[in-house]
């Protein structure tokens, strides 16, 4: 643990691994702090003073907090210009990445969240296993735009130049399974992130 | 209507309305499609070759497509600088106008779409109503973190400064009504919307 002034609240696999891997991919200087969801941590006084949204991620800088994962990710792309970790001079360039981490973000994640979190959307059980049901047709729609509209012949998300989206779409494509979806059935996300898994800052999650 | 060479695909009514906010208020040259839902123009073989997700807002620019509200707002912003619409030199100011973003995009517009759009999540009528009854307290609890954790004194969402989050806000915070919330329980943003309505950029939506 280093003494850095920035922290990340983290819970293992859930889309704050997407800024985890982003800030590995930085070098950055960070210290981080696991949650267990199982224990209801994000709930507790200490951590909504933090984040009264009681979710994760939330990164803790000198200057605040921040949350939400798309904007988290271009905040280490932009403090870390080195790693050269988005397209920060070309706003076309990086409003098409914006634009795929927004998809992940306000559908994608939503799509998936149907499962494990349907109570947030009704509070009856034959309405929350009603939409738990419909959790795989909607991660494949989403999947298949991912495929043909997103990514093209190109090792990541934009190209050739690998990005903060690639992580993104490695944590959301990582659900897929969950979701009772056979990520075999998209051949270039399956090829993405067999490639995440060989890069270092994948290998050190664990 | 110029000869501009970019043109928003518009909806009146949708989140669409915070990116022509922006255009408007960054004095855009532009061309405005506005696409009636009620007969499905968004799913005319001529649309879905321009955003095979057939959603707006799709901003059709020379170098190419570009959608989601987050990623436009920022676009615009960035590409009309003289209008000082987002926090561009700072990275944590900038970082906090795109959280506040994403939590409209991905929290509280998702939250009212289980109203109009119910049949995205479930496909039987009952769940359905479950859902859509559970819309009035979603967007209050989303509406309570705007209310007490973003707003505060100051006049716009960034403080005294305009910025893209302010038309995105006054967007969203225009489906209280028809969500059954009443505005004046969030006496800040009330008086946000106020303020907004004021601007020449919203008298000009009609």
């Amino acid at each position: 643990m280093t003494k850095s002034d920035t922290t990340l609240f983290f819970v293992p696999g859930t889309c704050a691994q997407a800024v985890l891997i982003a800030l590995y991919e930085a070098n950055a200087d960070f210290n981080l702090k696991t949650l267990s969801f199982a224990d209801n941590q994000q709930r507790s006084p200490e951590y909504l003073a933090i984040n009264p949204k009681s979710r994760v991620p939330a990164l803790v800088t000198p200057q605040g907090v921040l949350t939400e994962v798309p904007a988290l990710l271009l905040y280490v792309a932009q403090t870390h210009p080195q790693a050269n970790l988005a397209p920060l001079n070309d706003p076309f360039a990086l409003a098409r990445m914006q634009e795929f981490n927004a998809y992940l973000a306000s559908t994608l994640h939503i799509s998936h969240a149907h499962r494990p979190r349907a109570s947030r959307w009704a509070d009856d059980e034959a309405a929350q296993a009603s939409m738990r049901a419909k959790v795989p047709q909607n991660m494949r729609d989403g999947f298949a735009v991912i495929e043909n509209h997103y990514l093209g012949d190109k090792p990541w998300v934009m190209g050739d130049q690998f990005t903060v989206a690639d992580g993104y779409l490695y944590t959301i494509a990582g659900w897929l399974e969950s979701d009772a979806v056979d990520i075999a059935e998209f051949p270039r996300v399956a090829a993405h992130s067999a490639r995440m898994r060989e890069r270092a800052s994948v290998k050190k999650l664990g």
